[in-house]
């Protein structure tokens, strides 16, 4: 094996002169210094490293979100000139709404759907505004694992973090643990993403259901990261107005409020844009504390005027008709979004096999008894390893990914996201695995002809 | 007079029980609210306002923003796709270098330049970090009347407000009182405009030294809003390479951070897109109190990764562009963008020409002894009236402004910005302030033949 793999594994002494001049602990490596460390070992060694740390959209934008920015920018180039409204441009607020409608069969009204600058926005801004509504109530307690910046919101507004590891709790075990945390008063909201981010567990609808009963009982806010809307492929959500519907907690609670993305989804990441969905009740409830940092006691109004006003004076007007654009054909019916996206899925099946088979196991392997299902991330691990250990082996075979720690789990592994991976670099996927596993074990366990 | 004027006065009732109604106390009202209002005057009785609340730009954008973003989109389609580096699009970092050497004379690299999502979001991230860096010092002291939207940031990042008014303080007295706030060690920042909103006051190069010179000795942050960059129509700043160049208070300190606007000298407000730039030495300095909320000591580092990752995850990819080409232009010499924007100040000298040959006076009228600039805004009252009066009486007669009450100071008055006037309404703007100030008065002061 070990003439086919090239340069592999790389001499050490680069790596660990980078690493310790640095002061780069391989457990607590945040994604730009993986990149910076990556980037000049391709440089010195002269190799391509197989990339998986980033969590990024691999595929180029449907057409669809570019010509409604240029056609705005034609046919009205004042557009620039006017301030967006700051809760949204109609256009906008509408196609989200039935957007909701049609891929969930959740009633919401075009004022319950604000646009923000990116998810990143609409997470801020929830945080703030759950965790400050209630005196002593300041804790944002976390499904985890999760995206490590969610946490860094928490730090910047001052707010505590607070986590729960769905390796340990799924089901009821989850419902009662959530309810011991909610029982001290101190949790303001409750954030995750389903599919997870990093580990694709989806949480199943009747822990939706046990979640929104205590957000309820307890006034509790629930942040649904939805950046993987509809991303569980063992299901089709594809069809607008047609079951099955993408669960939702929206269906447990109006304590809800639901973050969507267009990063994943639609591909668009690079323009910022994104809304988040407010339950209707809850938009209209007052919290007389909220005013100490959103100058109004209106859950809907301290989002907008409060928020948005305050971080952005509001969301860029092109990149809203685009959005608006994409949110109408899938609606419409004429722009399947989850078919184009469903390639993650199968990407994630061929590269999940070639890591089992070379002696790798899945951390997060079970959904609820079920096998994890196959989308933009999974988890790996090689027995008796720890995540450090193992990402310097993958760093001297080619291999970049993220360390599980970084995402708020105790957990041992690696995070390997399947977005940048070319069909055409699975062979070279086969053989870098082959080859570690070989100078791990001491034998090889696959060959490019494992890839199915 | 009074058969020209139509249907002014209107009717009190109808306002009155909108007043009421709405809560709206006249003194406190924000923009918002007066759009609705004003919005239900006009539906109500059919007439057209003249609107002078906004602070939005009334030009069409030059066609240089648009083609740019439009241009990416058709030879880079897959742009939207990838996430904007988190510090800015290189393009845009280095043509705000050059545009801050040519209309300055100062140096700064490109990563000294940050794109923001707007100003606003610039000076979000500004106060936050300038406010917790020390402990203890985390209050941001206003050089007021100013932008009301700022309050409400530092209120939002749970930071105190301190306010001097540069109608009592100017001069060597402005230099004296602010260090006797920076004497307390409360003070984190020291934020202001120059011009002022809306008062139109011009900060003296000896204002610029002595603040500079405290701004070190004391370790405070100066967040210069540059918002009216270069708009002081007195001078010529708008020849690239040239004396005169723009005040800035980077000739005088360290500890400054500039935050520039496209939205008035470009009128490119709704692409939400603007950068800020950290004085080189400030960029790389270290606060161990800066951990706490930004997970870095480093000021630079703060702001974008503790900054603009934790908000936005980055500005739109082709709003930069647009802004970058704006400033290639500018400093190319082939687009005199202050030329463009010098109508505001034409205009700003014929409308208070009205207002003061029909009993009212200008608030801040002096500018150290020189009379006030023409430019965006300015600020009037009539003797022996407050603000809340004279706002109630310019609603009956078709005319809307912004108390100045929301902007800071104690002064009765009210902002009246010039930018969505046009011509051809200044004949019917003399109409009604002479019916105005007969009803006020009881005699006719002025005729449209006063409009020169």
């Amino acid at each position: 094996m070990s003439e086919q793999t090239g340069p592999f594994p790389l001499e050490t002494e680069f790596l660990d002169r980078l690493l310790q001049d640095r002061e780069i602990d391989l457990y607590q490596v945040s994604i730009r210094e993986l990149t910076r460390l990556v980037a000049e070992l391709v440089d010195h060694f002269g190799v391509e490293y197989l990339r998986f740390e980033f969590g990024i959209p691999g595929l180029p934008p449907p057409a669809i979100g570019p010509e409604a920015e240029i056609q705005l920018l034609q046919d009205y180039p004042q557009t620039p000139a006017t301030y967006p409204p700051f809760d949204g441009v109609p256009r906008l607020k509408q196609a989200t709404a039935r957007f909701i409608k049609q891929f969930t069969d959740i009633d919401v009204l075009p004022e319950n759907c604000i646009p923000t600058v990116g998810a990143m926005h609409g997470g801020f801004i929830a945080q703030s505004i759950a965790g400050r509504r209630i005196e002593g109530a300041d804790t944002i307690l976390y499904l985890d694992p999760g995206f490590p910046v969610n946490k860094l919101q928490t730090q910047f507004l001052g707010l505590k973090a607070e986590s729960i590891d769905i390796y340990d709790y799924r089901g009821q075990e989850l419902i009662a643990e959530i309810e011991r945390r909610f029982a001290t008063g101190k949790i303001g909201g409750l954030l995750w993403s389903s599919p997870n981010n990093p580990s694709w567990v989806c949480l199943k609808d009747e822990e939706l259901a046990g979640i929104g009963r205590l957000l309820t009982d307890y006034d509790v806010i629930g942040i649904e990261d939805a950046a993987y809307f509809g991303m569980d492929f063992r299901q089709d959500y594809g069809l607008p107005g047609k079951p099955p519907f993408v669960p939702t907690i929206a269906n447990h609670t109006d304590n809800y409020l639901m973050v969507l993305s267009s990063s994943k989804i639609f591909s668009y990441a690079g323009q910022r844009v994104a809304v988040s969905v407010i339950s209707p009740k809850l938009m209209h409830r007052r919290y007389p504390y909220l005013r100490k940092f959103h100058n109004t006691d209106l859950f809907g109004h301290a989002f907008v005027h409060g928020g948005i006003y305050t971080t952005t004076a509001g969301v860029p007007q092109t990149a809203q008709h685009a959005l608006a654009a994409l949110y109408e054909a899938a609606s419409d019916g004429s722009y399947n979004f989850l078919e184009r996206v469903r390639v993650y899925g199968d990407r994630a099946r061929r590269m999940k096999q070639l890591f089992l088979s070379n002696g790798f196991e899945l951390v997060y392997a079970e959904d609820m008894g079920e096998p994890i299902a196959d989308g933009f991330y999974f988890t790996v691990i090689r027995p008796g390893m720890t995540g450090r250990e193992l990402l310097y082996q993958m760093l001297l075979f080619g291999l970049a990914g993220l360390p599980l720690r970084t995402t708020g789990t105790r957990r041992e592994g690696i995070r390997i996201c399947v977005s940048l991976i070319r069909d055409d670099q699975l062979e070279e996927l086969a053989l870098r695995l082959a080859a570690l596993d070989e100078q791990l074990q001491g034998a090889p366990r696959a060959t490019p002809d494992n890839v199915s």
